[in-house]
């Protein structure tokens, strides 16, 4: 199990919560860790509270290779990622110097006052270094396995892109897609055999309703492609076998 | 603080993990929860996986006055929501005789084979109480303080409907919007003297990038009416003595 990577992902943000902004980092970054083969393997929605930020970091980061978070790292007296990143490592937090010489220079060349507010945006937690951000200048930050980004999708996706190549990928897991004509109850006995019969793969089953019918989305993953044939086969072989009425 | 009503919400599937499939029940319980005055104060997105199920579950039972589960209440192998519902409060897990019942007959009408698979739909641990599903028929169900429901959304939503008006509802939290022309940058420290004379007020700050600029969406949030306007017109008040060089 050596070649097995896994993510786990912290979105902070009380605008998530309360319905008012919809995510759309958790689905980017599973599709990005699926497309390097590392294995996302929980996701956290957290306020902004120090206490509930800790508290996620430190569980995700102790049984994961990555953690990953995103949002509350802006300007504003809200924005307090930094800050719990640093007691979750139980470090000090202050202004990082090269950050903070790079912002000073960037707002004294627009004729811009370096404000506290601005200032605050260069807070990182004791030994941490840069994730760059191309948009809008203020980097992100890395510290042990923490990657700590912006949450507005832009600026996030462009840090991830960063950040992506340095990562330790593991054996992709590959997968294979069978459409299934029938809901899930015509086939659920058959697939759980099939599924006992192929252990190296992971079959998912996934009800789709449209119309007032059900139909199935099978999806088998495995990380040896001679695993996953065998398995698709066997489905295949199996929805080949089912008339309708049954 | 008695009139403060909490919830959290469990996505169980490797679907959501993979990004095979993009999450769209947790912004609709969000504005649910939010309109009916609950605050949804943590989501956990959880592989099919018994252990991690458990985990969430009773983590976020304990503290929180409500849990919602979206997932793995379907009839296949890898819907094991039921069971890990069960083994979370020390339970066992049966077919339960109403549910089978009625399933039994729905097939039975149709002329289908109540197979095993379709008879796994109706599992729940000892105690529970049906969330009835007017869509594909096979219930939901609630127990203790925790509502397990299905993934598909409008199953979900169907049955979240029904769960609802059942709920002990806190005090509305308000909420007024500020559109602010200017980035985070200079406003922070204003709006962080604000925050600090409103306490009773929750204000967040929400960047927005567009077009290579900078702008912000405010949000007051409050349970009193009157501590609302008060924020709000200080807000207002603040972002008219700002001029755009600033």
């Amino acid at each position: 199990m050596s070649d097995v990577v896994t993510a786990a992902m912290v979105v902070i943000g009380d605008e998530i919560l309360s319905g008012r902004t919809k995510d759309r980092n958790i689905g980017h970054l599973a599709e990005m860790m699926t497309a390097v083969g590392i294995d996302l393997a929980e996701v956290r929605i957290v306020l902004d509270n120090e206490a509930a930020i800790v508290e996620a970091v430190n569980a995700l980061r102790s049984r994961n290779t990555y953690v990953f978070t995103t949002g509350g790292i802006g300007p504003t007296h809200d924005d307090i990622t930094a800050d719990a990143i640093a007691r979750a490592f139980g470090v000090k937090c202050d202004y990082e110097p090269r950050a903070y010489a790079m912002l000073e220079a960037h707002y004294s060349k627009r004729g811009i006052e370096f404000t506290d507010a601005r200032k605050r945006m260069t807070r990182m937690p004791e030994g941490a270094t840069h994730i760059d951000n191309p948009i809008s200048l203020a980097p992100g930050f890395n510290i042990g396995n923490v990657y700590v980004m912006a949450g507005v999708p832009a600026i996030f996706q462009a840090m991830l892109d960063n950040v992506v190549p340095t990562l330790k990928t593991g054996t992709k897991l590959l997968s294979a897609t069978v459409h299934c004509p029938f809901g899930e109850g015509v086939i659920g006995d058959r697939l759980t055999t099939i599924q006992r019969e192929h252990p190296d793969t992971i079959i998912g089953s996934y009800p789709k309703f449209r119309d007032g019918s059900f139909w199935t989305e099978l999806v088998v993953r495995a990380r040896q492609p001679e695993r996953l044939e065998a398995a698709k086969a066997a489905i295949e072989a199996m929805l080949a076998e089912i008339t309708p009425a049954n």
